[in-house]
């Protein structure tokens, strides 16, 4: 039998990420179109009674780090973390500015991490725009299998041995070029090599985008659980093309509208609004619609970071639904759904659990399946999840105290 | 042919860690005795004109996280780095007072990280001090190989394997129990799990306790170099108890007095001149001589990690005589000379280079040689160590930018 939420109250209830509170407001007026490229934020939304509501969520926009005038950077958001703040850059074309790049990297010496998939795809174009114009910098690059299986320390060893053999020295800078996986392990790697070198991220899945590249979270996977080795590691920047979506599987590109929905849900009810009027054009990758959609998650993801960097309180709501969620991957084992495929089902049974606990109504709920359903996205578990699995595998992580990870 | 300094001028000139500075006074009067352990610095040295000269650099004496009253502790050190900053308890009998160490254990579950040398001697103890009146605190331990060729990712991951089997959580305190080589290893694993976790440095071995136990570096050897993968991460405390130098072989107990000797060299003169007069009694255990050595040269290491905690500048100061010493463990391969033994040699080679250079003279020179050779540690490089041999590997770490590395 599959399990429903109900079946499951006794085991989550006592998450405070696991549910939704009711802070989408019912029958809103439609506020959001797709924005223009060119607007550093989203007039339309602004103007909204709804959008001025949520004022005090907007991230700020960078007043420096801005990119030169020509530049096709549609957008800057800034994390704020003191004397380690960064800037978030969004737009179409990105990689074909070496500037924007080459103004982030320290030292001469640059090591590329990247993976099987993205080197043939991107590797070339990255090297061209550290090096353009600046035979100063030479680039090393390490290509490590694809895959959530290869996070480990076997697999982050690699990229040890490879700036150890290339004598690379304090002064480099590590690039993560890829999705969450390379993320995770590059930054980590960044953290740790001669106790800490600079890095950039440039991610290149909307899942990276809108979640794993933004907020400091680095590690791999031990064999009995997913992120427990890491560290807390700024990048110097994370600079996203949104060309490079063009190359992701619909699959990839659905999992991270996943997470685009989620903060919509937990924080920013225009945002939300935004994505039922525009769900089409996401999945019809439309430049605008993607790089707003971006946009936006980055600087909701990014407020609450700057708010709680280590997660001691708010930086767990960024978790609905994975409470759910990572018990589906770790019940179907790791690589059989995508973290966003979880991630769409585990909010559904997160809402669902909220609408019997009385915290939302029916119409909040159907929003919630209706907009996931939309993007192709499972909105039930798979049916090898019982409750009992579900329950073990959620027991366990309460006992750890780790069901906040991997966000 | 064994090398002598003046042929290594050419490659290590530029370090500005290899050669010594003219600070020492010539003639200066006699300043120092033994201390009594019931005062928090030495009313003799403080009363002389030479110790007022150096005044800015004592360190501060904690006005907080005071012992009680009848405590035995003899010191607390303070380790002034804003937010992250702790305290250095230096005492006799320290493991035999629970309060001291249950203040500083957060959460209620801890790992013990030690080794097969020290836990038969201490880990009993230790757990006895952790748990006693005190049943809500539960004690895990793992216990590692003894060496510096264990200092590597396949034993830092048996503490990991262990924290995760233990189920420990981010609450959760590590204990390193040991030399440097296991604070250096639980500090790291203790930086890396679950993103950061508590950590308490319980260093038994002289040289642990005058220098790797305090300032944060911690981390593990490449198979292509020392200490290449780590984090900057402090303590909770640091808590010496100097009855665990009773069970120190001599051999270890000259290898610390060889970095306390440093500490006199490159900023503190009364000090050095005390170590002149004390040597003997330092040799003989004295309690009294001891705990002083470990005060003045734990609030000379704490001044300047508090200026420069991950060396950009003057940190590199405390690496005297450590471009020659690295190179000689290196040349030797680790373990066949103590870490001691080798700066030792590598201090001598050092003060022949400046004494060549101009910058001291002869008489520093032997005052050099005398106090590390009244301390039976070797005054000059093993014979295998050619000129060529040096030169080959002071080049490398010079390309590595890493020759400042472990200390």
């Amino acid at each position: 039998m599959a399990a429903s939420a109900s079946s499951l109250l006794a085991a989550a209830a006592s998450s405070s990420c696991a549910a939704i509170s009711p802070r989408i407001p019912r029958g809103a007026p439609a506020a959001a179109s797709v924005p223009s490229p060119s607007h550093h934020s989203c007039p339309s939304l602004r103007a909204s009674p709804a959008r001025r509501h949520q004022s005090r969520f907007v991230a700020s926009v960078a007043p420096t780090m801005q990119p030169p005038a020509e530049s096709r950077v549609s957008t800057v958001v800034d994390v704020d973390l003191g004397d380690r703040s960064y800037p978030i850059y969004i737009g179409a074309g990105l990689l074909d500015e070496p500037d924007l790049l080459q103004r982030h990297v320290h030292g001469k010496r640059v090591l590329v991490v990247t993976n099987t998939t993205v080197a043939p795809l991107y590797l070339e174009k990255v090297t061209w725009a550290l090096t353009h114009n600046n035979r100063n910098v030479s680039v090393e690059s390490v290509i490590l299998p694809d895959g959530e299986k290869y996070k480990d320390m076997d697999t982050l060893m690699k990229v040890f041995d490879k700036a150890v053999e290339s004598r690379l020295d304090r002064r480099c800078t590590f690039v993560a070029l890829g999705g969450g996986v390379i993320g995770d392990m590059c930054g980590f790697a960044a953290a740790a090599f001669l106790r800490g070198v600079n890095f950039i991220q440039i991610p290149t899945t909307l899942m990276a985008q809108v979640d794993s590249s933004v907020g400091g979270k680095t590690g791999i996977n031990h064999p009995l659980g997913k992120n427990l080795i890491g560290a807390f590691y700024q990048p110097q920047c994370v600079l996203i093309d949104t060309d490079t979506l063009n190359t992701l599987p619909d699959r990839e590109l659905a999992s991270g509208i996943a997470e685009v929905v989620k903060y919509g849900l937990i924080r920013d009810a225009p945002f939300f609004e935004w994505q039922e009027k525009n769900m089409s054009a996401l999945l019809a990758r439309e430049p605008s619609a993607l790089a707003y959609a971006i946009k936006r998650s980055c600087e909701n993801k990014a407020e609450v970071v700057a708010q709680d960097e280590k997660e001691s309180g708010l930086r767990a709501t960024l978790n609905l639904g994975h409470t759910f969620g990572h018990a589906i991957e770790t019940g179907l084992g790791y690589g059989a759904w995508f973290h966003g495929e979880a991630i769409a089902a585990g909010t559904v049974m997160a809402a669902d659990m909220s609408h019997r606990l009385g915290w939302i109504d029916e119409s909040i709920k159907k929003r919630v399946v209706d907009i996931l359903e939309e993007a192709k996205l499972p909105i039930t578990p798979p049916e090898t999840m019982t409750v009992e699995k579900f329950k073990s595998i959620i027991a366990l992580r309460f006992y750890w105290g780790i069901r906040q990870e991997s966000t």
